[in-house]
């Protein structure tokens, strides 16, 4: 119950910002003397500050305003890509403070040295994130793979070549012993930050479609991730869009992924990947020279990211129908194409989904590439604001 | 607080039979006075009785065993078929005590008419079981359409030819003046039923898929039904399994339901949908015909069956890539053709779910097609069990 409603106070002032303690008080619905009580325990595990009194706008009685402590704890998030490797830090207001992005050959990569760079990467961000006075929570790392649900093993990531890996136990232990690390799939993580960070707030239920080299996809329902009974919901890029398809590497045939993955696109564009992958590597540069090309009006590309539209709308048309979200929302590297996807995809969406009344919302994620990294660095933010003495209990 | 204990003391009944005050109080967790109070008051609410003292089998002190009330309230479900209406009544401890079930053309009938004709039934019903001591508490409807979420307005129900039906304003006044109505769809209350009644408990995240003449299917996700932004999660018969196949009367191509509904299986077992429904009116009357062809050995049916079970397979391995389920259980009329179908099914599944290692589980239905009637009438003892003191107020 306490712990409740200090995590509300947290939330109150994530949400509103620097309000008085009355202020508090009346958005939560706690008297004056349990608020009191409540703002001591967090001034005290130092996870929110006093700006000092008198501050113009405060509503109700004058007193000092509270904030988040933007000197306390940060989150760490870091991202496997499958041609980079990002780590960032961020404070409970939600400020990046500090941030590395390496391109790295990640495909069939063994984890031991991959995470072996990543660790190092973590300690450099953990290292200016204390210099200014910031205390490392925990890391998330978000990886382009299934996710056993209730672990941090990742049980595949086809595009690094990688089957039941367990993060935790191959990063630094001097690392993990200070740093309690949690891993979730790409997907999950950017469709958390489409929910926390969106400038115009999506629906509380939608479908969030990204792609890295694979497509992947997150459901949100009510405002919470939908995770599957084993942790594996969100495949997209492997519903069958024509059934009698090109092979596919899961074992399928005609997945989305054969029409609408990097690659493919890259095929139809008259491009062969691997070559471009050499000439063009780091994270979304194949991407951004799609993008190059459309917007100089080639006309093989343009049609190449049409037929990509169609098989993405194909696909999205079932989920739809299937779940009746309140948008579908393009994000990660998608959201860079969408001028040239996002016609073709709505026309499937608009003939296919069963009411033809019910009009279904597409928008393109502002956010984009750097959701998964976000969403990594803010669930631990969002771990300490749901949890705050749990959180602050190593400490003591 | 209150009515959660209540809640929970009848909960506890239903799931576990007689028991002594003691028993519960150590289910709950709850003091013995606590437990005695609760006990007091949902007998005086009339939802519960005392068995009589020396009870063998009772733990703890001597005292007498508790049970739900079987002479309390019930619950009226029922069902708006495509060719039929049903009713019944269920007691708290979940038996039918009437049950009432009349061919009707449906389609295309006006709603006027058919639910004057359903109210009828419900009188009937609710006068049986009041005969025998029982006090209807409440009527849920079963439709084959989409209800919007958070009303009883039938959307749409393309089988029956209704668009914007708003159910219990066109039922007769002296029964809805009597009886709270609240409506859903059919495949809805099936799953309900499954998660309820299942002689085997299923995983708390399945699909269910039903079919009556269209093809629908409902998704419990940890236990609860997930409805969708709209109310109209679950339309797996529009999910697109051949992109460029024939039209389907939602507006798009393709659909499943153009290959493994009703129509489209009779049509490929070399069967004229609209005489054989002439020759074969009723519940389940073609499916049982299609189930006697196939069980006797009919080539044209058996590949028909196939066929359709191939299409089920190919939009359920999307669902289940994007789901990621603990089951995918087929119930109502399907269930009675599941021989056929499933081999067909399966191949499907597990050749095209994203992750080889993981085994979808397909289940058959033990309670077929009963499944949305009965799923309907449980739903509002449901709602007495869920909250005790706000069902009882109206007594009062």
């Amino acid at each position: 119950m306490r712990q409740r409603n200090l995590s509300l106070v947290l939330h109150t002032l994530a949400a509103e910002g620097p309000l008085s303690r009355a202020a508090v008080a009346a958005r939560i619905g706690v008297t004056r003397a349990g608020v009191s009580a409540l703002v001591e325990e967090l001034l005290r595990l130092d996870l929110i500050t006093e700006l000092g009194p008198g501050r113009p706008g405060t509503v109700g009685r004058p007193g000092s305003a509270l904030a988040l402590n933007e000197n306390g704890p940060c989150g760490i998030g870091a991202e496997v890509g499958v041609d980079h490797l990002s780590v960032c830090a961020v404070d409970l207001r939600g400020k990046v403070v500090a941030r590395i992005a390496v391109d790295a050959a990640n495909r069939g990569r063994a984890p031991e040295p991959l995470l072996a760079e990543l660790g190092r990467l973590v300690t450099a961000v953990a290292a200016e994130a204390e210099s200014t006075g910031l205390r490392p929570a925990g890391l998330t790392v978000a990886v382009p793979g299934l996710v056993a649900r209730g672990t941090d093993t990742v049980v595949r990531a086809p595009n690094l070549g990688w089957k039941g890996v367990e993060i935790p136990a191959l990063l630094d232990p001097a690392l993990t012993a200070r740093l309690p690390v949690t891993v979730d799939n790409e997907a999950n993580l950017g469709a958390l930050a489409e929910l926390w960070l969106a400038p115009t707030p999506v629906a509380s239920d939608f479908i969030h479609v990204s792609a890295e080299i694979g497509i992947g996809a997150a459901l949100v329902v009510d405002g919470a991730l939908l995770r599957g009974a084993h942790g594996f919901a969100g495949e997209l890029g492997h519903v069958p869009v024509r059934p009698e398809g090109p092979d596919c590497g899961c074992g399928g045939r005609g997945c989305l992924e054969q029409y609408a993955g990097e690659e493919a696109v890259l095929r139809a564009s008259g491009l062969a990947p691997e070559e471009e992958a050499g000439r063009h590597p780091g994270p979304g540069a194949r991407i951004a020279l799609l993008a190059e090309r459309a917007a100089a009006g080639d006309a093989r590309v343009r049609t190449a990211l049409e037929e990509a539209g169609t098989a993405l709308g194909i696909a999205l048309a079932g989920a739809v129908n299937m779940l009746d979200p309140g948008a579908v929302v393009l994000g990660g590297a998608l959201a860079g194409l969408a001028p040239w996807m996002l016609p073709a995809l709505e026309a499937e969406l608009g003939g296919r989904v069963a009411d033809p009344a019910r009009t279904v919302r597409t928008e393109v994620s502002a956010i984009g590439a750097d959701g998964p990294l976000l969403g990594a660095a803010h669930s631990v933010v969002h771990t300490v604001l749901d949890a705050p003495a749990s959180y602050a209990s190593p400490l003591e």
